[in-house]
């Protein structure tokens, strides 16, 4: 996950309209701008070509139709249903005719309960994943998706998810937060300290980066989530149970979260493809 | 001005309870963490310090009371009343004690219009800067506060403030924003583009940090404040007039804007202060 930079006097999170904000292109741009993600779906696409031949797809939430797009370049699947509920989904349409994949990509404007497909799919493909994975909830969306319009046998990607934690020291964030106010300018600013721990250390810090030497100890899944068999009442309430021995020295600060998605492959013997946004993983954001 | 780095789900701007949730201790870090803001005033407190000596100072909207506690620490005022708005104030009131400055700092909790002092001042001291200098509007505080409280002949800091403008390139920036979309993953997204434009190149841009080598050409002042004659009406509607002569080749991606402010010494013959938040000052932040 990367730091985001801008300051916008926007927060599209916050907003009411979330579908009519959706379809701002700053959001889109930093999800394609996460290279790890988008090249993981390239890479699920491209290992799964020759199976995905005359398939059926769904992309849920396509956005841009970055995904639908990679089907229709390196594989030959006969329809992708790409499906977005904001008003992206009319530039999604010029998107497709301008990389001349029309004859293999539909559009589809609405959202995942409401959206009617002529037929069953063979694969339903969805980039839901937020912050500490569930963030955003659109994995709802993916298994209403699923129930209705996934075939007997059907895939789903990502086919699992993991959530893990670590309990980790974050010394420079710390010092940068709350040993700050202990000499400013050579002022007694330690009163702050309370509202600063409160402010900085008691709610999540998403976009956190954490280096390898950080981690005290080996990280643990907390949550495993199947999306053959999760149900949306299983959102309601998840509990994850976890045990750490910590092994290192160093000050506790907190645990860091990341997810962990597992694509399986459409090929018997094939190679399940994982995107991993944890410290120790291959990919660079 | 600093780039931002935390991405927040809460945008305490966007808040309508402005005196609220400006109580909160990321805006004050932030502003505190202006190392070149902080230390310019540490430095107008420093270079007057003989002559504040038995002076009343107001400091307006003073935050932390990082202001009033620099002249307690500094000079020998004989009382500094500090005025802040939000319920900061009651952590106002603890640092001062902490500091040991209960004798000379008097923390007030009020808006200008509201607070009442048991006599004239003879210095009135604000950091009211926003972006782009009037950005947020406290100037307007500054006024009502100078024209209830301050003594004939007294001073105010900042005394007066220019907004400068320079066109300049952005080549970074623009890559970034638009050029991404040429052939991202090998496809075309250039129908994004306008898009792209609307979103990132329509809106002001804050914390944008310049480069000296990213001007096309000397710099103009558009705006200059005197803060001694300056009315709230002139802040209706604001005028400026400039005239550029591009000097060197490159592309005009817009303009940049920043703020100078000017504190004249308490002394007949004092040299003035200068912030300047451009790209040739010698402050860093
Ligand atoms: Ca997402
Ligand atoms: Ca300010």
């Amino acid at each position: 996950e990367e730091e985001e930079e801008d300051t916008s006097l926007q927060d599209p999170w916050q907003d009411e309209e979330y579908f009519g904000t959706y379809g701002t292109l700053k959001l889109h741009l930093e999800m394609l701008s996460d290279k790890s993600r988008t090249e993981a779906y390239r890479q699920v696409i491209l290992s799964n070509s020759t199976a995905l031949g005359n398939k059926v797809v769904m992309d849920l939430g396509c956005g841009t139709g970055i995904i639908s797009l990679f089907c229709a370049q390196l594989a030959q699947p006969s329809v992708v249903y790409a499906v977005e509920a904001s008003s992206m989904a009319e530039y999604t349409r010029q998107l497709v005719k301008q990389n001349s994949c029309e004859e293999v990509v539909t559009v589809l404007q609405g959202r995942a309960e409401e959206i009617e497909l002529p037929e069953q799919v063979d694969v339903l493909v969805s980039e839901w994943m937020g912050n500490c994975l569930l963030f955003e909830f659109m994995v709802e969306s993916v298994l209403l998706a699923r129930d209705r319009w996934l075939r007997e046998g059907g895939m789903i990607w990502p086919s699992s998810a993991a959530l893990t934690l670590v309990p980790c020291q974050a010394d420079s964030y710390y010092t940068e937060k709350m040993a700050f106010w202990e000499r400013p300018y050579g002022l007694d600013f330690t009163p702050l300290q309370p509202l600063a721990h409160q402010e900085f250390f008691t709610k999540p810090k998403f976009s956190h980066l954490i280096e390898p030497d950080d981690c005290l100890t080996a990280p643990c899944d907390v949550i495993y989530l199947n999306m053959y068999t999760l149900q949306v009442k299983d959102l309601e309430e998840i509990k994850g149970k976890f045990h750490f021995r910590v092994e290192k020295p160093g000050v506790f600060h907190g645990f860091t979260a990341w997810f962990t998605v597992y694509f399986e492959s459409l090929e018997a013997r094939g190679a399940t493809v994982e995107l991993n946004t944890g410290p120790n993983s291959e990919y660079k954001t």
